[in-house]
């Protein structure tokens, strides 16, 4: 018989979520606390948590093994005492890919209909025509081809739209895109793209990926959209790249500050459409969460591998 | 030799536009016109016009064989003296298809995911989160599926709807779409759909085809999307179908009276966008467009079968 396990398991559920985890832990005992900052107090004991746990946390925990993020990238919980630890982390990656894509598809709809003329006419009672672009025949630049880049990916074929992206691996082709590039080859992306779209993870490689020259290598006819992670634009480069029209404009969901600060520059930048992380914030991702962690939760009861085991360096 | 064959030209065409259809003239007099209002001058000894020919005109015509509308739907053309006469009438269907599935995507996503709270908050500074929903996993029912609607369904199917539609002919399968409904059985799509779209021409058919039952049998979750034609909709029993909350909400493009008047109560109805009829006003449209008329001019002198001839009983 397998050995019980202590797992504790933070946030707020509803009553079908918990019996839904509790259902699972066949081999486990749950304890459900309210926030993460209730970690620390409880984590000696603990085999596995569900939530972040803090360098304070860490350092509290006797027998912890395993870490179950409830983000897709967390790059939060990768400080350096996580990274030196013999801790498995797993995240909730793939919970929130297609409701990220379909952020993107709608900030890169308002952005390339100027859909913002047509509330500002509604608002004053209004008809007021205009000729505006279709996505069908411009180039979609997706950096980053994880869930949802790939679920972007095909979204934008359906729009009619040449897609291009970035991986790691470019020796296989990708569904749905057209042409694959190297992370080195990200100018000749970035130059052919009438829309450039950040789906990557905020990892060591990916931070600061876009400053002055990518921003300036961008057609000045584009726009940059950005639904993963800030931190990955250099917010200072992309600020001027707004004001100084280097580019067209920009949907962002992800920023380098969050929350904005009321006062940030970005809220009012020019055909800038702001959204606050708020892109996967659905019922659906939600569900999918759970799923994973209960699966997560009877492999780490039965001893089988994981998924979504995190590679704490590469940091996603 | 062919005759040559007298071809008036009504619109406001760039010289680049102007000299791609000029090339094609090859046993054509081609005059071009600035607006319809000159064709009756002009129509005496005309073989054929690209515009739109008044009653009137139509009356001074007198060896008139061809009307060509640079509109996708010709309803405006379909009045009686045109349905009794010979003159063979072809539309511009297909040019803004792909364009208006866009539109339709747009506003279901500004819908789903109440987009305009974004707006709000944004003109505030303010980082409002929400909890909103996901196309994926929801129903779209498309009423009619020319091309569109069969547009639409590719994308839909991209987005992971299920995805209905009605059509004339159900007997074989149309891509994208998971379910046929015929014409009578409407009702059993309008219950299943979180999104029913109009994408039907406006024809005696299916003018009024949605009225206060339509709506009613419509789930209260619902919103209700037009990208085509005016009137389809009964618009007194839309109104209420808003303001009394038997739908969710509704975007709509095409409306019953155009330009809608700055006093129309649609401007403020609960959860509405309202759009100018501008889905399809890009210039890939109007490219297009002068490619079918370019293509039907060519056909036109070489005497060969044109390309969508329109069937003036149906409509379309």
């Amino acid at each position: 018989m397998t050995e019980r396990v202590n797992v504790l398991v933070c946030g707020s559920f509803s009553e079908e979520e918990r019996a839904r985890i509790t259902a699972v832990a066949s081999d486990a005992t749950l304890e459900f606390l309210d926030t993460d900052k209730d970690v620390e107090g409880r984590v000696a004991t603990a085999d596995g948590v569900a939530g972040h746990v803090s360098p304070e946390a860490l350092a509290k925990a006797e027998r912890l093994r395993w870490v179950h993020s409830w983000a897709a990238g967390p790059d939060r919980d990768l400080y350096p005492e996580m990274l030196a630890s013999p801790v498995t982390l797993t995240s909730s990656k793939g919970n929130g890919g297609i409701p990220l894509a379909e952020q993107a598809m709608l900030l890169m709809m308002m952005l390339n209909r100027n859909a913002m003329r047509w509330v500002d006419a509604q608002r004053d009672n209004r008809w007021e025509r205009f000729t505006h672009p279709e996505l069908a025949g411009l180039t979609c630049g997706i950096i980053g081809l994880g869930y949802s880049g790939a679920d972007l990916a095909k979204k934008a074929k359906a729009f009619h739209m040449n897609v291009l992206g970035t991986r790691r691996q470019v020796d296989r082709p990708v569904p749905f895109v057209d042409q694959l590039y190297r992370r080195e080859e990200l100018p000749a992306l970035l130059e052919a793209s009438d829309f450039v779209v950040v789906t990557a993870p905020r990892t060591p490689e990916t931070i600061g990926m876009l400053g002055e020259a990518e921003f300036r290598a961008m057609k000045p006819t584009a726009y940059y959209v950005n639904i993963s992670r800030g931190g990955i634009a250099d917010d200072a480069a992309l600020l001027r790249a707004l004001q100084e029209g280097w580019i067209a404009g920009a949907g962002i969901d992800a920023h380098g500050v969050e929350p904005l600060p009321s006062d940030s520059p970005f809220w009012t930048a020019p055909n800038t459409i702001i959204t606050p992380h708020n892109g996967a914030t659905t019922p659906g991702t939600r569900r999918r969460g759970i799923e994973i962690f209960a699966e997560n939760l009877r492999r780490f009861q039965a001893g089988e591998p994981m998924l979504n085991i995190v590679d704490k360096q590469a940091g996603y």
